[in-house]
């Protein structure tokens, strides 16, 4: 039984959390989005966004959860708020928690803000990206989204393509899909996959060609662009040469293996379009599976 | 009976599927607008408005007919959205459908962008403005608030004045009118008048002052003043010389004439403030019309 | 008995009509927000925000307030809208009004626009701050904070320190409080306490040592440190050092001396932490006390 208060991270979690919300979000994935009904359960709960650092996507994803329990909604775009007039963040989140919120999301460039935050307010706190820390919800859908196509994580076998150095995304899987009892190994440029995770009891493998056909799941990250190039990085063209998933790479991959995606998606860099509208991606269901998951998390959040 | 999926613009239309918008419209202008009340006929129904290109009234609009009929709305401004980060239209789309959207009410700077989404989604889409060809939603409140006054269209004569090159609202209406069996006359320097109109049954008349007194409405459209001495522009001083609806030239109109402008205003530009604030003027009245024709294409899309 | 269609600022309201508010908003404060009740109350009424001056804070207290009375709310930013595109203020409003809201709150730059727009459109208007004029909810939740603390504003004496010249919060404050019986004395530098509010029946003290002792209540006024250093200000160093209320300066204060601020502070520059964190601020019941004030607010003006 759930006992946490916030959700700062899968770090935090045990199995039976991580569980407890996928099973809750399974629920909600085949009332509420498949046979498309609404709940009232949370009417007069009041939900706050505040995102610090922009992603359409994800706000949007957690707006629709929201509402779709019944609870309302307030977001907040960040860039224009007190923050540009020395404010202090401490300062702002407890302003907007003294206006009476049930939970308060928030998505913010440095790392271990929401943790921050969560000493300061009376609200429920919500990780939704902190800096290179976690990314909780994104891996708790992208659980969601294999065990439904795998039936079971435990004894699955997951690789993890890309910028993992960089990647809130990759950690916060790495946690969850460890405690889930799932192999993971990081795929990579060795100045993109630092040895340091192996701390976190995953593999290391700097050749796809050779990792590929032992995943039961490729999750791609994405690459940012404007990072090519740089100390850390490849050529945009050695990139794709080694490490982008593309129809000729497919062949080497299991039939049944299942490709996946945060989003956005780079076309062409780090997954080709043929590949990303394949039979085996799943991109797009990890994004129905999101909204699915926000509810369960801000069902048990504000249930108490 | 209306049968389509999508609003796309006014060239798919029949003319009954035009008087079915309309007529829809007019109920709900008497029964919500004027009377107030508000319905929850599509209680659980969710519409998101994506617009690539800024317009807050338009946005808002949308938004209250959404609200009015019951629907959740959701605002997306796309400028910091995904887009920014690489990703194609193409992919932002499908990912918002995913999070299970009704409709989709799309405004964007490049033609046919609408059209292409629909292929690409589950969701209803609307086009609420792309580039030059199409918006659909203001031609059919302009023909609203015609019938409203003059009781029908057929057979009117509709003057449209101003920059018709440029203008989605001309070509809207154009296509729009000629349905429902008026006669356009399309206003303006040849520069911005292209003889191309002619094939869609529009007359053409270079000079206002001789147009003027033949027309039943006449409809202004915006002259963007930036584009104004360029090489298709003449001077803003030649524009207002010739074109500006003032009070000399209304003593050469129908005492009766509709004076109809889409918004914003320029002041001073296209038209003087007597003749904006005077007594044939209907601006207002057609950004009433506007919620009431948005909550008809809602209601009728949302209904299948 | 409220007979007021719009609150354009506390220099038009009454000893009764001021009370009436507060009561209301006391009211609002024990049930909706301490009990966590919402209200159906005013299902149907909608309420526009029109902010072309930023403030997340304000703009979040009122769509809550909205929220919580069961009026929906819709929020735009209006420094992405028509006002760019040339625009008169006058349009906008009136355009926005046509689409049918009951109450349009505004806050702008320029003094006195919340006033011309109340002429021009047949919703209820409310500032929510305009240039140098007024702020009336701000004096308002101010005045509710100081009543539960205090018991009474009458025979009470404020001290308002800081940019007085600058300051709307100080202005209608001053008005407020006078009107409730209270003495108000004005403190900080001569360059940004003008003699003008002596006409308003407030003192000024040029010394806060001097002063500190006096007073019941101590609000102090956000600095902008962008304007330090210019003309009429003193360098930031030396504004501190006679200004700034820190606990040195707390030790003249009375005891039970209530610690106020509008937000968003400057902590170290206006406000020294242990002081802002310290058992005799109410800067954050203020903020609640916000959120209940604008429920009243918006209930008295849409109640008619």
């Amino acid at each position: 039984m759930w006992q946490r208060k916030h959700l700062l991270g899968i770090g935090e979690l045990s199995a039976d959390d991580i569980r407890e919300i996928l099973d809750k979000a399974q629920n909600y994935r085949q009332t509420a989005l498949d046979e498309d009904k609404s709940s009232n359960a949370f009417a007069g709960k009041r939900v706050v966004l505040m995102f610090f650092e922009n992603s359409t996507r994800t706000r949007v994803s957690f707006e629709l959860a929201a509402e779709r329990i019944g609870a309302s909604v307030t977001a907040m775009s960040m860039d224009t708020s007190s923050v540009k007039k020395g404010e202090s963040m401490f300062d702002t989140v407890r302003t907007i928690d003294a206006m009476g919120f049930d939970c308060m999301v928030i998505r913010h460039g440095s790392s271990g803000v929401p943790w921050q935050a969560s000493r300061a307010v009376s609200a429920s706190v919500v990780n939704a990206g902190d800096g290179t820390h976690e990314h909780p919800t994104q891996a708790l859908l992208d659980m969601l989204t294999i065990r439904q196509h795998k039936t079971r994580i435990e004894g699955l076998r997951v690789g993890i393509i890309g910028d993992i150095l960089h990647s809130r995304v990759a950690r916060s899987n790495v946690i969850g899909l460890k405690k889930l009892g799932a192999g993971v190994v990081l795929i990579g440029p060795p100045t993109l996959v630092p040895d340091s995770f192996r701390a976190m009891g995953a593999e290391i493998n700097y050749d796809l060609d050779d990792a590929i056909h032992q995943c039961d799941v490729l999750m791609l990250l994405r690459i940012q662009t404007e990072r090519l190039g740089g100390q850390s990085f490849p050529s945009i063209r050695e990139y794709c040469h080694f490490y982008r998933l593309d129809r000729a790479r497919m062949l080497r991959a299991r039939p049944d293996v299942l490709v996946m995606h945060p989003g956005p998606i780079n076309r062409g860099v780090e997954i080709s379009p043929e590949v990303a509208d394949g039979a085996n991606a799943v991109i797009l269901e990890q994004v129905s599976n999101g909204v699915a998951v926000r509810m369960a998390v801000l069902d048990i959040l504000m249930q108490g």
